[in-house]
């Protein structure tokens, strides 16, 4: 473990100074801040996030505003998925693409109003990206940063925890619907969402100052469920066969190669960015597709930060995007971005290291 | 000190083997990679950048290719600097802007050829951005980012070193001129150019499998100047006035008031992003400009993550981008990123964790 020097490129977040409180021990960067990974427990990180409720400072998944006349518009050309039945109070995960096709990121676009929407984003720079096809096609749009972090409520008991402080209704918000709110004066959106599998909400703070105190709320509410800190879970989300961008992408990758398929739309409007590509990449069929992979390995492997190659037969035929030891199945399992000829129970190797690590190409989810 | 997740979001560089041998202590992570900033010994590793020769991974400095018959107009369409004087075998360094004059980036360009430009970039998503620009402008120009890896000889010594594995030549390189060249097989760009102003080169690697073999290459070669691994040091730039984007900017500035007016030529074609707005910017005066600042306490301030907000008589005026303790000044300075209205001389109060700190604005740069 290397430690992390402090530089003002990496901003901490409004939740910062009470998950110093809460005893962080580990950070990741994401959008240029600081992310709690870890508290020093991975595995009652873990089971609390499986068995009762987490709570998460996920504020680097910063927001895009997109505000204005066009910024329903703005937002299609966009996304290369179907927005024109969006609702306001609605949200829809989108993959975002170039003009290549290739993935750039994989928010939830939250429609706030008809004139305004965020981009609830992934680890890259679609601010100034959006901003500037907003400019090139004369679009009447601003595209902005504005004030709002996110903090996730995770796991089976996070709806009774988020309904005691802000009431019974949240219990029939439907997936990646959401609401505008105050909790205690503190103004928030509060979306049924989450990066796990566990069930949740996200907490948009929209007052950077009163992190602190909005923490505390929560965690108050939440001391009868046994709540405690955590971040997304690296094992939960393999378990969960939750794709992570950048992480499982590289700079080919198309929506279809990671299982984000179902969100594209190929009968968007033309002007849509990418979809002249993407419509040739489906027709064509994708290159590669990504399996999950049980490693023969009875004790974790330590895959370190690269993709491993996968070979099958001696023959490269993709990479090993991450690899973790479950705690469920017991087992190192992880995610394979293989060519298209390899099928579930296609037997692989993965070179980790110095060595060899045999396994077999499985369907996803793991669980 | 907190660590950092291992994380595929943040590759390694082809570099990280040789610094792990070199013993790296901490790690910053800059476009989606770690760079090396520490190596257990602070105080050494500056004065060794000052009087000797530091070796560095600048790995993170990626390059932006743009490749085909349009990529010197792509460039200077992404510049508000005039380029069209530029040379086969000459750098530039060029502010690159949204289309409201917002700095998004500050990249050496290189052209390697009429039809082959490099931008060697800060810490911002610039492929995606300028990928985006040339599809929308429907110019022929490929935009990737090609597997080439900087690496840092800085330092008074570094001429030397390069100049004995490399041959004499390096030495009638001129401030940013560069040249292909082949070390023992390995293809790289040889360049004077570097993050400090104690001078020296960056040598681009050219072949990612090659990290381990170019740092031992250049480190055997050092021996005899005592040699030592370091990276962009944080005293060092603040005493040269080195502005940091990202560090020392934020998401509303622009180049004239980060002391790179001087950078942007107004004369520039129409069409250049962002220039419009600069040309009004520039006609109505910055509100902001950026000054060193040295307070009054004796003994070293410690400023956190964050910028710390500036005030004079009691009304905020501005940010203290960075303040670090100088091992030649023997003082605490920083960078101030004030309103026009404050002028060299003027007292101002920094508000640092509970306290203030008073300092008087000073000229940049330090020394």
């Amino acid at each position: 473990m290397f430690g992390i020097t402090p530089s003002a490129r990496l901003r901490p977040s409004p939740f910062f100074e009470a998950t110093l409180a809460e005893g962080v021990t580990a950070f990741t960067t994401y959008n240029h801040m600081l992310m709690p990974t870890a508290f020093g427990d991975p595995e009652t990180e873990y089971w609390r996030l499986l068995k009762g409720v987490s709570q998460w400072d996920v504020a680097v998944e910063r927001q895009v505003q997109l505000k204005g006349p066009d910024a329903g518009r703005l937002a299609q050309i966009l996304a290369p998925r179907d927005l024109s039945g969006q609702q306001v109070g609605q949200g829809k995960y989108v993959p975002l693409c170039n003009h290549e096709g290739v993935l750039i990121n994989d928010p939830i676009c939250l429609k706030l109003a008809d004139d305004l929407y965020w981009l609830s984003i992934a680890d890259s720079n679609i601010w100034f990206w959006a901003g500037s096809i907003a400019a090139e096609r004369k679009l009447r749009v601003e595209v902005s940063e504005p004030d709002v972090s996110p903090m996730a409520l995770q796991g089976p008991k996070a709806e009774d925890v988020v309904a005691n402080v802000c009431g019974d209704w949240v219990r029939s918000l439907k997936y990646f619907w959401f609401r505008e709110a105050s909790i205690e004066g503190i103004p928030v959106v509060v979306q049924r969402s989450g990066w796990s599998k566990q069930g949740g909400f996200e907490i948009y703070l929209r007052d950077g100052t009163q992190g602190t105190r909005l923490w505390t709320i929560f965690k108050e509410a939440g001391r009868a469920y046994d709540i405690g800190p955590g971040g997304p879970n690296w094992c939960e989300r393999v378990e969960s066969g939750l794709v992570s961008y950048g992480g499982d992408t590289d700079t080919t990758t198309n929506p279809f190669e990671v299982r984000m398929g179902k969100y594209v739309n190929l009968d968007v409007p033309d002007d849509t960015i990418g979809i002249a590509a993407l419509r040739r990449i489906a027709a064509e069929g994708p290159r590669r597709h990504t399996l999950g992979i049980v490693l023969d390995a009875g004790g974790p492997v330590r895959p370190g930060f690269l993709w491993n190659p996968l070979y099958r037969d001696g023959r490269k035929v993709g990479d090993l995007t991450n690899c973790i030891f479950s705690y469920r199945l017991h087992k190192n399992i992880g995610f394979a971005l293989v060519s298209r000829e390899c099928k579930v129970g296609d037997r692989l190797e993965a070179r980790i290291g110095g060595s060899m690590q045999a396994g077999t190409l499985t369907e996803l989810p793991f669980i």
